[in-house]
């Protein structure tokens, strides 16, 4: 084995993060946080595999989100044999196809409306560049049900998302505001203000609205512009006005409770000469913070500019971002779409859903050092080992430590006292206990952070 | 959107198992459970990406396992433009490649001893065949050091694993076996009694060895004559009975107690007429199994026979087995190696590791019915909704409710109490809560097993 060695230098692989222990630790208490909320609220777990059927992927990820088709990763299988007919399979780049093939697959066996929340990898294949991901973790939640969907789970879920993103260690400090709109207001007011209406040209105007943030206002206004006329070459100036207007009225909500915010939407019901969706959408709207009244001000904001870039969202849609730093993105967001599994399945299966985007959310506090410091050894406790022949009794010590539910690593060889202590020290094992080195004698146990050590009984012991 | 639509009927991918939300809930106690044990052994958790550099994981998987290389899935993506010059990835196939790499990557930052545990998927990309999973879960656990590691390690691994097997959820009455050998016993007598040395030749008697159980006895033994015979055409009769024999011996350990495997071996030891490592690795034996005695009888067994496939094991090996079921493989296996990450770091790096077939162990357990009944919600409590007007109430009935650490559904709708309580029965919700239907009146609370209903205080209340 050892004759002919190569040497690979280990290197990372761009996009595709690992951590060190200490790290990977806070990661897992970010996880654990995020699942006691979700089951909280009553949503099971489920876990779908890896990949999907190519066909099925592709038909999903060249449905208006452009770009998602040419990140798609396919597999191939090393030494394939010629003539092995293989459906070809490719990594998921969501959780949200994997779910509408999930919920079609199991229809007769799940019970609805199916609540879940999925915390899997993701796979983007896109071209390798500084700081973007190609594997990530996504923690989703979805309600689907059958033919229709209650608006009670529109506004759940930014309840549990503000639960969530407020309390998780190291969040408590930063500033982060859901913004929430309904698409049926912009779609409202274009069909009807503009008479555009076919789906697809709407689909492209939201596109470019979903840009607001991102871009310079005037080159926004003027894209805005060029994409109305695209489909109205002769909108008049007070039309596209209009259209404007009703993006940045919302702008100033952000100030107001959601109390104000609701009245104000009020107002604008009983102003519009519109009479469409338009109406449903903001009394949606409305019905939606009216459930969110008990979250801090700013927390949760009305914004009829959100729109999401994807063509399937028909109601509700919602963005998450950092107040200091809009033009992050979003961390967190969805809506409701009408009928996600009808590329699998002859049935209407509305659903609503959110998505954290954990690992590029917990990349950037691990960036910005505002993750709380994690353990390199989840050990409570270090048992020292006192010599050879008490190698027995130093395993039963530990034993009889984790039976009371601590968490005890046992030193490994009986070498030098100082270099057992020095052992838990590198590892930040807060406590040291030592087993009798001479029959007779007592236990004792070490607290490493304030130095007092003093007897202990290894079957009744608690943590200061 | 809806035009022109095209039904994909969803379908299982072979390899690729999924499981309902009951199933999954037990999968997730399962994983719960492994880490809490693991972690009470001072074993710090890490993840490593899903893909390693092909190059680096092709090196390890032609390593002796000869099957490996061809079980590789290979990355590609979908719309690779011409010209795109990236490193081709591929989808790691167990967790000890990537640990190897992990560690000579991270050498600098770690605490040695290194003990990490590592619960991920891996891929095999086999032909589809009935029962093969594609993608599956492992669960490692291993302890890495620098130049030389205590013979500790050996001890501890079974006793962990004999602790999170015989305490899953399910696995309660199952009888397994874990079976331990040392390498350098079969190493120093096939060197001494048969004069075969090479590396390539042993690691081809061990290949042949492995499949004691797997094959017809008669086969076994003309398959272990042939292969001796092709590294010593003269062997003689006696000399290959007395390999037999050795295999065979240990037989019979596994109707003894541990201290009685300890005596034989040292009776083995006495009438050796070998000097070299063979001796040697029967007293590393000797050391683990003392430190096992503890457990029950039949649990632990020394067993000669014991080889393990592949080429990079030095020491001890394992294997675990269903008694009533041997034929069904190894569930748990593993063993200690000199130096692992030789391929991509120029320092020495034994290591002693064992890892869990955890999803063929799962799925044996659920396909024999075996696994306890999961929820399909995890919800303790459905609270009730009495009207549209009392939403709020309902809402902040169910909040208080959370604050105490139960987990709460709210029905969504105020539809008739039947349809809210058929609901909670069918997702298995075991307690409904009744928010006062008009004002004045009492919280109440009913037991949907007992059938039992009683006023309730939301801020203060327990399970019965």
């Amino acid at each position: 084995m050892s004759a002919k060695k190569k040497i690979f230098k280990p290197q990372p692989v761009s996009g595709f993060p690992e951590w060190l222990p200490e790290v990977r630790a806070v990661e897992q208490q970010w996880f654990d946080h995020i699942r006691k909320i979700f089951e909280s609220y009553g949503f099971c777990n489920i876990e779908t595999p890896s990949v999907e059927l190519l066909d099925a992927i592709k038909a999903k990820g060249g449905d208006g989100e452009a770009d998602v088709d040419k990140e798609i990763y396919v597999l191939e299988r090393y030494h394939k044999e010629d003539g092995d007919k293989e459906a070809r399979l490719a990594l998921h780049f969501d959780q949200t196809v994997p779910l509408a093939r999930y919920t079609a697959q199991h229809f007769n066996e799940l019970v609805f409306p199916f609540k879940r929340y999925q915390m899997q990898r993701v796979w983007r294949g896109e071209r390798p560049q500084a700081g973007r991901f190609r594997e990530f973790y996504q923690c989703d939640i979805d309600v689907i049900n059958v033919d229709s969907l209650p608006l009670h789970f529109d506004a759940e879920m930014p309840a549990i998302i503000w639960e969530v993103l407020s309390s998780l260690p190291g969040m408590e400090n930063e500033k982060i505001q859901i913004r929430i709109s309904n698409r049926k207001i912009l779609t409202g007011m274009i069909t009807q203000d503009l008479a555009i209406d076919e789906p697809t040209a709407i689909a492209k105007i939201f596109r470019v609205i979903d840009k607001v943030e991102k871009i310079e206002l005037t080159e926004f206004l003027k894209s805005l512009e060029t994409v109305i006329k695209e489909f109205k070459p002769h909108a008049t100036e007070k039309e596209i006005e209009n259209v404007i207007k009703l993006l940045g009225f919302s702008r100033e909500f952000k100030f107001w409770d959601i109390g104000e915010q609701i009245q104000s939407l009020e107002k604008i019901i009983e102003e519009a000469k519109i009479e469409n969706d338009f109406v449903k959408g903001i009394e949606e709207l409305q019905f939606v913070l009216t459930s969110l009244k008990h979250l801090p001000k700013g927390s949760v904001v009305a914004d009829l500019s959100i729109v999401r870039g994807l063509d399937y969202y028909t109601g509700t849609v919602y963005e998450t971002v950092f107040l200091d730093d809009p033009g992050y993105g979003s961390i967190c967001s969805g809506g409701r779409y009408d009928d996600l599994a009808s590329n699998y399945i002859n049935k209407n299966l509305p659903g609503v859903g959110i998505s954290i985007g954990f690992s590029r959310l917990f990349d950037r506090l691990r960036q910005q050092n505002k993750l709380p410091v994690g353990r390199i050894s989840p050990a409570d406790i270090m048992v020292v080992m006192p010599g050879e022949e008490r190698r027995a009794l130093t395993m039963e010590t530990a034993q009889k430590l984790r039976a009371q539910g601590h968490k005890v690593e046992t030193f490994h060889n009986p070498v030098k006292l100082a270099r057992q202590l020095a052992y838990a020290e590198k590892k930040g094992i807060p406590y040291v206990w030592f087993p009798p080195f001479e029959d007779g004698n007592d236990h004792e146990v070490k607290n490493m952070q304030t130095g007092t050590q003093a007897k202990a009984d290894p079957d009744n012991w608690k943590k200061d």
